[in-house]
């Protein structure tokens, strides 16, 4: 009989805590929706400011931009934190064409890869052998590369149905394939875009020499789908047509940047934080809507929409908008590198990164436990469509956090379209959704939520017991 | 021990018939990704076609265009259906002004809606009274409507996950409004637009006078969002402000018109029918992309998919491209009496009539026991990110084919963008995404693969025996 009773307890509390639990969620979701502040947001970012890469001056108004913001939230704190950044600049628009026979040519569209070298003053001409990756190079040998470009044209698996499964599946031609095909005597190399659509549209993003000698570097530039089609076609047909290209970008001396930072001081257990996050840079190419513009006022967003709803919060929520996640993820680092020095607690650190698409869950990188308890929410994000609950990756500038206590967590938005804009002239604000933009705010606040009241760590104490 | 047996090998049996689904469906979501034709299809219907309105050219060319398509794909039958519709043209533009004083005019953007008689050739000029939808037409009386014209203001509610019925929840004011508005005298109706955006776009839609008397009729015209704001604004500063607004188009006698069906014969229970379908008509403004050019290319690619993957059905599988969905329904109910009259027994009826978007799940018109086993089918479609298994509506075209046996269903895709597109100037092409289409296509495909695989029907008999 008593253990009936007990048990009859347990039950209502559960489910007086569940609804509470649900109409706070709904609170959320309802004011991300009819009273939105992260689309304005983000339109600023986007179309006053626009490309934001780490050093340039639009990283600069950025900064200065999201601080004013934030602190017009009533936050206890808004801060920025000092981060050495890469600069590297495109310079004069790249250009390339395909010369079938002498004087006959197609131009076509390229741009070189983030943290290329330049190709000499007055272009590369040269043959071009394409491979399917970087595995290809030692099938073919020195022989048949060296004095040639290297035309990496490995397609995404359009069969995944997790794009960035199909991008993780061939994104090392592009990030280390130039120091590769070096190796072989290569002059420079041609990388198709990751891109899973045709389209005209040449997507930059990170490389990497590694620690080769300065002298053996090859210029990298990533050509469209449509031209790496048809480069495909004309080589199939003369294996002897040429390819010029040109591009004279650069890598300056690091400059000081910085990570913004704002934050609500926890009622109970300030000490105990609660992360919220995405990067402030990205490529310049397009305006960075979706990359990673919309993570960054997503996360923005968490703390106006506990504001707003009237929560406050009894751990700390911090929303970090973290720079050079694009090409050297140093704000990342610092910040992580601080938070160990200051002896921080971080429960959980949740990015948005991919995208400011409907939300489909979240992926975790975290402890079985904390697993267990995270899936035990998950009734209350379906009324809005959220399903998702996986383990797995959680977001790059939050990764260095990783550690064996810190819960983990990526945004997980619909994934169909996120390449046909990623590191593009076309990442544009016209392609983010509103209501697609404000749904992942109110999914990330409701997590942030759960966290904050349910979660209980051992090694932290309520200050001033 | 006997029982123990037993239930080995069923267990057995399960998982050797779950192995062979989960393949097929595999198969049958590569082939849609990668070898799509769907989304070309598509690319004809919009952009060589265009908008597909009953009676018109358009939709004759479509009538032809998919026929000669179908006979493609080495099918049993492909045939057409005689339907009568109605035809209802727009003439030229619309025009309209808000006046705040003599002289002083804004332009708007309006659009007329489906059915709605003209203007006098003069246009109309009168004094705005704003309400929130037609229950308000009742509180205000005749005093304030009578030689006015009535602005119906209610907009979509925004904090509905499923804008689906958020457009419910304000559709009445277009659909009914003129007719009700009517009855108070008013002249004239101008409905804010169904759209959860603020932009410039008016929507159309279809409006009925009932049964109204011929000369008690007024005309009826949308407004973009956007305009719909600027006129309640203007309205608060001052009411006396005067809308002129002029549009002739008329309502032409019916005329002959189709249905596009096609079919496999089941190799087994060929009376058994499966059905999958969406409408080939449009309105008039965009090309109708996602209303329903998607829905009808995601049927088509049922059946192609199918003979793609070599899987030939027990039972029927037939795709019905009705015609004259927007303003009539005069397709799904001429395809209802014929099977009705000839006796067709239609196990399921699957439409897609909501976007080309990403697929979330499927609704369904079915019994409990129905119901029941499509539940057991949920985690078949998981890998591919497909969670929503609901009871409820399915479509407008297969709605009178309701019975007390058949199943009825509709494909639910991601409804976040779906009302920014419907029934205006911007449902085009360039807005559907390829992948998110052929998603779509490849879910119909699985469910339609499940139904014919494993749903036995008690009062249908194998022929021949």
């Amino acid at each position: 009989m008593r253990n009936y009773f007990i048990l009859l307890v347990l039950v209502a509390t559960t489910a007086w805590s569940q609804k509470g639990d649900a109409e706070q969620i709904k609170a959320i979701f309802d004011t991300s929706l009819s009273d939105a502040k992260g689309y304005d947001w983000l339109n600023h970012l986007s179309n006053q400011i626009g490309g934001r890469l780490s050093g340039s001056v639009q990283a600069e108004q950025a900064i200065e931009y999201t601080k004013e913001q934030l602190e017009t939230l009533g936050l206890d704190r808004v801060w920025l934190q000092e981060v050495k950044v890469p600069k590297w600049v495109r310079g004069t628009p790249e250009f390339a064409y395909i010369e079938t026979s002498p004087g006959f040519t197609n131009n076509v569209p390229i741009t070189a890869l983030g943290g290329s070298i330049a190709t000499p003053a007055a272009g590369i001409k040269a043959n071009v052998v394409e491979v399917q990756g970087i595995e290809d190079l030692e099938k073919l040998g020195r022989a048949k590369i060296e004095g040639k470009l290297v035309f990496f044209n490995k397609p995404m698996d359009p069969t995944l149905i997790n794009t960035f499964a199909a991008y993780s599946g061939c994104v090392n031609q592009r990030y280390a394939g130039a120091k590769e095909a070096a190796a072989y005597g290569a002059l420079g190399i041609i990388v198709r875009s990751m891109n899973l659509r045709l389209d005209d549209f040449p997507h930059t993003g990170a490389m990497s020499y590694g620690d080769q000698d300065l002298k053996e570097r090859i210029p990298a530039a990533a050509i469209s789908t449509n031209a790496a089609e048809l480069l495909s076609t004309t080589l199939k047909l003369n294996p002897n047509i040429l390819f010029y290209f040109k591009q004279n970008c650069r890598q300056l001396l690091d400059v000081t940047s910085y990570n913004v930072i704002g934050e609500i001081k926890g009622s109970t257990y300030p000490d105990q934080v609660i992360l919220v996050g995405g990067h402030l840079d990205s490529w310049d190419l397009g305006d960075g809507s979706h990359d990673d513009g919309a993570g960054c006022v997503q996360s923005m967003e968490v703390l106006r929409l506990f504001k707003k709803t009237g929560y406050k919060p009894k751990k700390t929520i911090r929303v970090v908008l973290f720079m050079n996640e694009e090409n050297g993820l140093r704000g990342g680092k610092v910040y992580a590198e601080n938070a160990l020095k200051s002896g921080e607690n971080h429960l959980l650190a949740l990015e948005s990164d991919a995208g400011g698409f409907t939300p489909r869950g979240f992926s975790f990188d975290c402890s079985d436990k904390q697993f267990e308890q995270i899936l035990s929410w998950k009734p209350l994000f379906e009324p809005y469509y959220i399903h998702l609950f996986e383990k797995g990756f959680s977001g790059p500038d939050i990764g260095p956090l990783k550690n064996n206590r810190t819960a983990l967590a990526g945004l997980r938005p619909d994934s169909q379209r996120y390449f046909d804009h990623h590191h593009a002239e076309n990442d544009t604000f016209e392609h983010v959704n509103k209501r697609e933009l404000q749904l992942g705010a109110a999914a990330m606040a409701s997590l942030v939520f759960l966290f904050d009241k349910h979660v209980t760590e051992a090694v932290a104490k309520p200050t001033g017991k």
